[in-house]
């Protein structure tokens, strides 16, 4: 089947740049002595999964037991779930994860630790637990090294647990200091903090500048797309993430319709003008969206597209875009070597 | 299973108000003998579709072949589909579908009108077709009554093809006089506009103000949400669909992170403050999102949460929050009465 064939929207992976992307960032973090552990967030899909793993990721990172289980069930058998996991349900679904693969958790709060203490002493695990530190997105994580210290001290007397470090998200300026003053607070109790993961594909390339990092997390470096661009971390030419779509109304001199919108791009704009950048008129702006329409205006392109035009679009965010199809068309040299369902989307949180 | 069981976080529909909601529209819309074709693209499961047409609706409508192909799997027998289907192979499984239901379609350019009449001629059909026609959304549609009549007249003279009438959206003041307009144009061709399709849901009260329009297309009405409350044709206490979340972090004294975020509540924000309601705090906000997390601002709440509380959020926009489960749990009274996979998520456009 070639490209052409494909029926629009149409989410394609370029796996000449894919395959690119994965060894480009692996053998950076393997010159820094950084541990690579792949977020599958973005693509959803195992065979990707293994493809990071053979070029020598020591695990991959899931955001939900959803993913997991789907990546468990694939083969994969080191995988890390930052993530608070509360609630009865969940965690007997997460101990028949850690009875199949080598999983690590994050927690930061007592209550969430306490959940997973109970369950993995229940089973006769010893579940390897980090503690996620807030480095400054104002998300989850404990807010000081002192309270880091206490959850950490917490888990090494648990039974059921095992201290494995620290985790935060990104690394950032404030990563390195945080981390120092813990191990600090630590050193008295004779805790060691082995495993700081960090993580982003903005930073991805400063990985190496946070020598208390000992491992990178990013999700979006093995696509690309107008955020990452606009972050330095890729180019244009290095994104292998596209939707192909069709021109399906002209109305207007101007204005032009795709056949995708907020259903196929999502609404993410992350401070980028339009909802995608069109390659064959990257003067074009997709100013606005229904669910099933993307609204374009073409009018600073010195040539418009005809109704029934294919165009290509590098979406603003790869990861919610991804999401939202059943499946990607691996592509090379403009033949469809692979559909790939994206096995994990949707999937129980 | 209770509701309380159901993993977070979990779309719920409660089924109550989704049968008051069914019914209460179209008695309206009976009352002033509009025919009702409800969008199907809003919840995206046959069984909800026939609840619909049990009610009393002419048929559905639906916004992409593969919801198409799904609901006539399910044994719906009228599908409406209102949208410019574009290329050979869209053509051959339009074709496929159109032999087996009452399929009408539009269209909005000769390009996309020759499409389906070389289709359907080659097939033996005689296709439905009506003219889509811009009533100022600026999005698809002709701009001008002489230019809908051009295409009424291209599609008369098209074997393969039926002139159906004249379909827009929204309805609103625009529709009547450009039908109107339409009307008069074709008259001395001895063609008469049968069906005038409009629709939305926020104007779904004053459907009846359009003369000239004898069916309606509305798809949120069955479930609400913040934005339908915000256009006032609804109330809260008729929104069937929520999404129950957990509280996984409370990192400050006013933060707390909820397990959904972007995956869950899509970006979408249609002018509303934050990305959801949270029914238990309704002084609280959803400022922020990452993909898996709510960033909540519980600080104008006199009593704030606790971790591992449930929390019950009203989204912005449901129809696109539906398309990111992969099931929904119907709800009475506490009990989980029915778990229904979103047939149609995903589907091919």
């Amino acid at each position: 089947m070639r490209i052409e064939e494909l029926d629009t929207p149409a989410a394609i992976v370029e796996l000449d740049r894919l395959e690119a992307n994965i060894s480009r960032f692996q053998r950076y973090l393997d010159e820094h002595g950084i541990a690579n552990r792949p977020h599958i967030k973005t693509h959803k899909i195992p065979e990707i999964a293994h493809m990071q793993l053979r070029a020598g990721a020591v695990g991959i990172t899931c955001q939900k037991i959803g993913e997991a289980e789907v990546m468990a069930q694939a083969g994969i058998g080191d995988i890390f779930l930052p993530y608070n996991i509360i609630g009865e349900r969940k965690l007997e679904r997460l101990m028949r994860l850690a009875h199949r693969v080598n999983l690590s958790m994050t927690a930061d709060s007592e209550f969430t630790l306490r959940g997973l203490a109970a369950a993995a002493q229940r089973e006769g695990l010893e579940l390897e637990t980090l503690v996620e530190f807030d480095s400054g997105l104002g998300r989850c994580g404990v807010q000081t090294p002192q309270e880091a210290a206490d959850l950490a001290r917490l888990i090494a007397r648990s039974p059921g647990l095992r201290f494995g470090g620290l985790m935060t998200y990104p690394s950032n300026q404030n990563t390195d200091p945080f981390v120092a003053a813990a191990r600090s607070l630590l050193a008295g109790d004779g805790l060691v903090i082995e495993r700081v993961s960090g993580g982003s594909t903005p930073g991805m390339w400063q990985a190496h500048t946070h020598p208390e990092v000992n491992e990178h997390r990013a999700g979006m470096y093995i696509y690309g797309d107008r955020y990452t661009i606009k972050n330095g971390a890729m180019k244009l030419e290095e994104c292998s993430f596209k939707v192909i779509t069709t021109v399906v109304s002209r109305p207007t001199a101007d204005r032009g319709i795709l056949d995708g919108g907020s259903k196929t791009f999502s609404s993410d704009l992350l401070g980028l003008e339009g909802y995608g950048l069109i390659l064959e008129y990257p003067e074009a702006v997709i100013y606005g969206q229904s669910e099933e329409h993307g609204h374009v205006d073409f009018s600073q392109c010195a040539r418009k597209p005809e109704i029934g035009e294919r165009v290509t679009v590098v979406p603003n965010h790869c990861c919610v875009v991804s999401n939202l199809f059943n499946q990607v068309a691996g592509v090379r040299d403009g033949k469809v070597e692979v559909i790939w369902p994206v096995a994990a989307r949707g999937a129980l949180q």
